[in-house]
């Protein structure tokens, strides 16, 4: 006889999870943090996170004047700055959806998406003004315009009925109410740049990005403490800056925001050097040039005490070049659009061997994470087998906004990375490849990254790619494009027997072609797709 | 016109929060993470994280074959030891509620606690079991008694039928489903030891305890690790022992646990510098024992770096000792059983100012407080301002276990804590008294804990505690007990003349009364309602 009873449940308060709690926490609890931010009309605005706060409020009261219904979507088009931050906590917590649009998307897509997520409202950085008045006749829903400046000489000659951000703030009361919403209402928006297909938006809740915070500020994760200075390089609208603009406050730390200077390694430089930044995050390319640049100055970044490396796989060099040269720790990190986006960190000590310390990590607490074969059974964790990664977690997307299902995503509770990555005994993630990337040769797996890797290994390969090509024998064998660092043509015999020592016979590409610069994506990536069809366009 | 629309969620996986998650994570991620124990039957019982989480399942097979249904209550009555730990998993993670049992506590209010939770098992350390034996008359739910240990005989002579625990074990399958549980569900429970009324019972959730162990795990609070090795001399049949035995295997870190010997200093000493324990967590009396015999023993305690003092207000001596002597640091720590137990956290610098640093710290991420008069109006965060302190969030409980309401404690979303406190303007909370202990006056009001702590200034007062008496004329007045160090008598003027450097005029006790010794709760704490009974027998 099977015993019917019901759920005894706990006696403990429901207060929801909500951006209103971390925005309550660090006013209350850490007023004088700072916020030092860069804009174009400021090369270096300074508040205290009461501050923040209160025009966070100014600026909901501005939102509500718009009459806006619960749930709208409100578009950003902006810098890592302290408007932007602000945006944030005002769209988020009024119970609205921040929208944060890439703006270094093509335009057809920043279209697109604007329309496709029916966003009403637009929160728009000068420098992308010109952008929007162009786009302005296609964005369908659109109906509010606010340039982000206290500079109306930014409008001049606009055509739209622009409303300027800072005359809105000083006329709006800095008393506002924040009404109390559900842990899973939508609090944030931000689409994919995948490389196929239309771009999809990833719904964020309030819940998933609270909990997600905890888990981003844990010593196994980011370690973030009120003495920290955190310089974000990673821009926030990519991803929400990695959840810095909520770790960071609910930590009380400093935010350190480079605005449109992300790219600009002598002012990351300085300002790393100035504010005492502790702890920086952002992706490879940001810190090859910034160490670089240091080189070339012969500069020093004595208070950097970490960086966090995301996005791409980090490189050896990269991970050395900041230990040997500055004595500074490498986070190396890995996630998605869909993951919030963390999903493992790796915090191995120094003294770790350099193979782990290479490895993406261990999954943040409230990450799982499996891999399976093509028949979906599980795979071990032995460091060596390699299949196909699927993820869960109170922080991971079950769909795409307006998407009814995702099937191939989405299976049995576990979305689906795309990846291929073996994990050894002690949970250490490594992504061996992209699914759609990996080479099938002879019934075998060739890595295209792992290829890559190796050619970096010759001195004079500034950057590589790797694509399978179709083979009446092997069914699939790679090429390689190599880029050479200073212009001339490397030497391919040296290049092949640089390979030959770092992987295996039957890996090495026939064909290797040398370009000049290899196609990315609008967030910085290669584009193997781009690299592909240019390969075919090529051979035709 | 009021627009009426739905709420728009976001779309991320609806993950419940449960304490399965901690075992799964604990167990993929850090599966060679250490567990370190004092039984009856070993001095030092080692296993890792992965071989505790296989007898966690062998035990859930014994409690899935003794046919209970879920929310049944499964007590226990145990040091802090290994198989304690498997019990907290092995018994939320199959639904059912693990309720620790302080052994500590009078018979009569064991029994009480037992009957009032209606537990159905008891998991019983050696140590308890002729208490055991000699309450079974009167515990009317219990079906199954489990002696926690390998060792038959001794449960030779006994009358119950007692079951083995490495018995069962032994006889169990390490293959076990842990069921899909509502994040709601209860996963604990604790009764709080209270000086007045019946013990009341507090009922953790699974969400309550997964969101409490994300908040102590931050750099904000016991900021633990994987490099970490964390001894719990905070026993587990008291508020979970601070959460350690979930926030220590989430972190990766090392758990020290030291069985019976919690009051042992030479035994704790030994396990510091033999284990190499970085952080220690107990009530300042362990600490105050420990620090006198490393002075007497003239030992160091190289490998700790910080130890969590919570339970009672930890003085400046204590804090000042620990740094001096040996260079490591306090974290002060306050909270309830009703709170998870944690509330706030001093993780304030040593270049902070002392005022600052012996207060008991701010609200950790997810705990709110607010501090109120008499007539329920919010007083400011000045530092000087002392009202009734309430708290809120996740963590904090509604109500109390088959308690239909508490309205004295639970008004508004708040729970009144019974303290009374000043919060400054950083969020610093200041713990001046209980509200019950506080002495009126003439319309002020008198803190009995700055009274004590002042005559604790004393160099030869080794305890302190005042009371309120009624005075025809102020109201009340205080009188201070005092014991002393040596246990020869203190010298009142001397003691009067320290008192006025520390205190207001009005302050100053009528009456000073010298005794051998003070009464104590059965958890350790000063039993000023026994102390108030004492006072007034001897006063007619």
């Amino acid at each position: 006889m099977v015993e019917i009873n019901p759920v005894v449940h706990g006696q403990m308060m429901a207060i929801p999870l909500t951006l209103a709690s971390v925005m309550r926490h660090a006013e209350r609890v850490c007023p004088d943090s700072r916020i030092v931010s860069i804009t174009a009309d400021n090369s270096r605005h300074r508040y205290t996170l009461r501050e923040a706060f209160q025009r966070v409020r100014r600026l909901a009261n501005v939102l509500h004047n718009l009459g806006l219904p619960s749930g709208t979507r409100v578009g950003t088009l902006a810098w890592n700055d302290h408007r932007h931050l602000e945006a944030y906590y005002a769209i988020s917590c009024s119970g609205y959806v921040c929208h944060t649009i890439n703006p270094r998307l093509f335009p057809a897509q920043i279209e697109y998406i604007a329309n496709h997520a029916r966003d009403r409202v637009l929160l728009v950085d000068p420098a992308f003004v010109p952008l929007v008045e162009k786009l302005a006749p296609e964005l369908r829903t659109v109906d509010h315009f606010i340039a982000l400046t206290g500079d109306r000489s930014v409008l001049d000659g606009t055509t739209l009925r622009w409303l300027c951000y800072e005359d809105l703030l000083a006329a709006a009361s800095p008393e506002f109410s924040f009404p109390d919403l559900d842990e899973d209402a939508a609090c944030a928006l931000a689409y994919t740049s995948g490389t196929t297909g239309a771009p999809k938006g990833v719904l964020y809740s309030h819940r998933s990005t609270v909990l997600h915070t905890y888990a981003v500020t844990m010593p196994t994760a980011f370690a973030l403490s009120p003495r920290d200075v955190v310089l974000a390089v990673v821009p926030m609208f990519h991803v929400n800056a990695w959840s810095l603009p909520y770790a960071v406050p609910a930590s009380g730390a400093t935010l350190v925001l480079p605005g449109s200077k992300m790219g600009d390694a002598a002012i990351l430089a300085t300002l790393i050097n100035e504010e005492r930044v502790t702890c920086a995050a952002g992706v490879p390319t940001v810190w090859i040039n910034l160490l670089a640049y240091l080189r070339t100055k012969r500069l020093g970044v004595p208070s950097l005490e970490r960086v966090i490396v995301g996005g791409s796989a980090c490189s050896r060099a990269l991970l050395e070049a900041f230990e040997n040269e500055h004595d500074v720790d490498v986070l190396h990190a890995w996630g998605m659009t869909e993951m919030s986006p963390l999903g493992t960190v790796n915090t191995a000590p120094r003294s770790a061997d350099i193979e782990t310390r290479l490895k993406q990590g261990k999954p943040i607490f409230g990450i799982e994470l499996k891999i399976i074969d093509a028949h979906g059974h599980e795979l071990p964790w032995d460091g060596v087998t390699s299949g196909y990664l699927k993820v869960r977690g109170p922080w991971v997307c079950r769909g795409y906004f307006q998407h009814t299902d995702s099937p191939a995503h989405y299976e049995h509770g576990w979305f689906d990375t795309g990846d291929v990555a073996t994990i050894d005994r002690d949970g250490y993630l490594q992504i061996t490849d992209r699914a759609k990337d990996i080479i099938k040769s002879g019934g075998e797996w060739i890595s295209s990254i792992d290829l890559e890797n190796a050619a970096l290994m010759h001195p004079l390969v500034q950057e590589s790619a790797v694509i399978g090509v179709p083979h009446p024998k092997w069914d699939e064998r790679p090429v390689l494009y190599v880029v050479s660092k200073d212009g001339t043509r490397v030497d391919e015999g040296s290049l092949r027997h640089c390979l030959a020592r770092h992987i295996a016979d039957w890996w090495l590409p026939e064909t290797i072609v040398q370009v000049d610069t290899l196609p990315h994506t609008a967030t910085g990536k290669l584009d193997k797709r781009a690299l592909r069809e240019q390969h075919a366009a090529v051979m035709k």
